[in-house]
């Protein structure tokens, strides 16, 4: 157990209640003797080199539950990975404000930043207890059953889906969704929560877990126009080639510190697959909508469970790390066995999470490599939380 | 006052609310004497030509409620002007069932398409009394205050700029947001109601009202990211040049048989708005969203007031087709005088109301032709309804 000063930070795309878990740290901080001060670092890391730090002891209840219900870093982000020289500037920033403890709020960049400023803290003899608390809409860290932010992303999926085959039924021919996801198909794997009826799409998804083959995605979609008489396609951003290049990659021009490529705010892959429905399927009427953005920000589209445990897991690291067992890790969720929806959180080292991907298991994947299992659906439904009733007419 | 049995159909863009007009028609018809079945044709008019028709009559009132909650037509749609043999075709099916009352739920398209019915009814001495229930997102019907699914697509922008603008806030740079509406910017307007704090989004809006210069855009959003630091723009899908020809049209192939050129469903423009702010304003972080078709199906996004009102023009088609006093029209909501928010019904004739497009009042649009005015706020904020707080910590 160490005595001093907090300072937390957010890292890495936003999600609709990453302010839960910094909520859930500086509540946690603010009843607990062993902590002084509690900085906020404006757009992680890059606040702390420019010292650009916010007292959110001196917060209002009432200003941090408003702020807790709102979507995207309140704290605002950054992508940067730092360097040893940054890391050097950030001691220095921190020992001259005595702080002993680091929350990084964050995916698995974000977690490979903290265990970049742990080590790069013991070699500087600089005792302090450096977490990481998880955030990522992709569900795609290791060592968690999932991830706070995924439920409420994977709602917004699950509910324009829904919109959408409901558009789609009304009008017909083929609509492509393109859904956020680099390397992990949860998201876009959740879009299967939008089925009521039989003939409900998605009726085929594409995920980053298997190659995605021009033709073969061509004659799937043919063979659902001649049964369903329509489709609704819903694929990942992340989608690749058998040579494990990913579809979008000739679009592509912008990586980020940590190596990343931008896949969103683009919608040069559904024109794509949208001009090879035209030609290879023959289809008149495709249209294709990019999800973008929206998926990790819409505000009042939160699964409580998702809000509730993106709480849990900024208290939870803070009292692990004031506990003072280990001086660093992530802090995880694992789920419990049994047929009732129930989890735990569990401290883990920070290099099995930093930069580590987490793919859809095949289990969760059907063969043909164009759906989701019910073993899936099983997995993901309490995470989303229960969806609006779908009306149809008798007879239509 | 005629005795005989009554055909209802959907036509045109689904809208999240119109099957609420759908339903009030029906409940309506139901409590009414002189109306005996009630048919739905499937798929607009084309239903009728191919004798695709449901029975209403024995719908149950909770799936009839279950239907009105449910975004998209549920009787499915279609976009077709019929031509004389299709009218031809039209009589003799009505006829062989004594439809005397027939309702179409669409906008100027499918006015045109009541006008067309009613005209030709005439020439064929066919008494039927003809009514067009307004629906558009767009809010572009002539002789309307604003129309039945614009205030829920209205909540939807509003609500998606809210997040992608607490987005834009946590990582910086460019945000472009393509926005549905062809001729008429009341939806991109609506983005306007996003703004909470002063350094809100949108920074930028650009409405097809005003002609696009992509020089001025490049000027507007260098300024904003000197005065702001980041931006967020709001634009219409429909902007056209100073030549009047749509940005878009470069890429458009598609057109329906009202003439309607294919806007939606591409990324397009915002792709192409990017590669604008890149070169022309010198900015590295851009991305662009179109929003697309979940602007009008997404469920759980309904405007209370929009819900209301898009039953009650329903309700009262039927009313005044069986009053009589008139034998076709189309119902238009007027907005009363007065500090207070209300609405009452009118009859229109169908040649006020076919084909024809509102736009967006001079009085809601600034002078520099890149924002909306305080009168347009005004006018639209009872439309949308209460929008969910913001939280932002004191300090950032």
């Amino acid at each position: 157990m160490i005595r001093g000063n907090m300072l937390i930070a957010q890292s890495g795309g936003p999600s609709m209640v990453i302010n839960q878990s910094l909520v859930g740290a500086v509540l946690a901080a603010r009843d607990a003797p062993e902590i002084g001060k509690i900085y906020g670092s404006r757009h992680g890391i890059k606040g702390i080199l420019e010292e650009h730090l916010v007292n959110l002891r001196q917060q209002s209840r009432k200003v941090l539950e408003a702020v807790a219900a709102t979507p995207s870093s309140a704290l605002g982000s950054v992508r940067r990975k730092p360097t040893p020289e940054d890391c050097a500037t950030i001691f220095r920033v921190l020992r001259a404000r005595d702080v002993r403890y680091f929350f990084y709020i964050g995916g698995n960049d974000s977690a490979e930043t903290v265990h970049i400023i742990d080590e790069e803290a013991r070699r500087a003899r600089y005792d302090i207890a450096c977490f990481h608390i998880p955030k990522t809409i992709d569900n795609d860290l290791c060592e968690n059953d999932h991830t706070p932010g995924f439920g409420s992303a994977a709602r917004f999926v699950a509910l324009a889906i829904m919109g959408d085959t409901l558009d789609n039924r009304a009008l017909g021919g083929v609509k492509i969704d393109v859904i956020m996801g680099r390397h992990a198909g949860f998201l876009t794997a959740a879009s299967a929560l939008a089925r009521v009826y039989p003939d409900d799409g998605p009726h085929l998804i594409y995920l980053p877990e298997r190659p995605f083959v021009i033709d073969r995605f061509a004659a799937d979609v043919r063979r659902v126009m001649q049964t369903v008489g329509r489709c609704v396609v819903a694929v990942s951003e992340g989608i690749s080639g058998p040579d494990g290049k990913p579809i979008i990659s000739s679009f592509i021009t912008e990586t980020d510190s940590h190596g990343n490529a931008q896949l969103s705010g683009t919608g040069a892959l559904g024109d794509l697959l949208t001009t090879v429905v035209k030609k290879q399927a023959g289809v008149s009427r495709v249209r294709a909508d990019t999800f973008g953005y929206l998926q990790r920000s819409f505000p009042g589209v939160i699964s409580p469970t998702d809000a509730l445990e993106a709480r849990l897991v900024g208290a939870t690291a803070v009292r692990v790390a004031i506990e003072g067992t280990v001086s660093s890790g992530s802090v995880a969720i694992k789920r419990k066995p049994g047929k009732k929806y129930a989890v735990t959180f569990e401290v883990v080292p920070l290099r099995a999470v930093a930069r580590k991907t987490r793919h859809m298991p095949a289990a969760f994947i059907n063969r043909a490599g164009n759906d989701v299992t019910a073993a899936f659906l099983d997995y993901v439904r309490p995470l989303v939380g229960t969806l609006p009733p779908v009306g149809r007419l008798r007879g239509c």
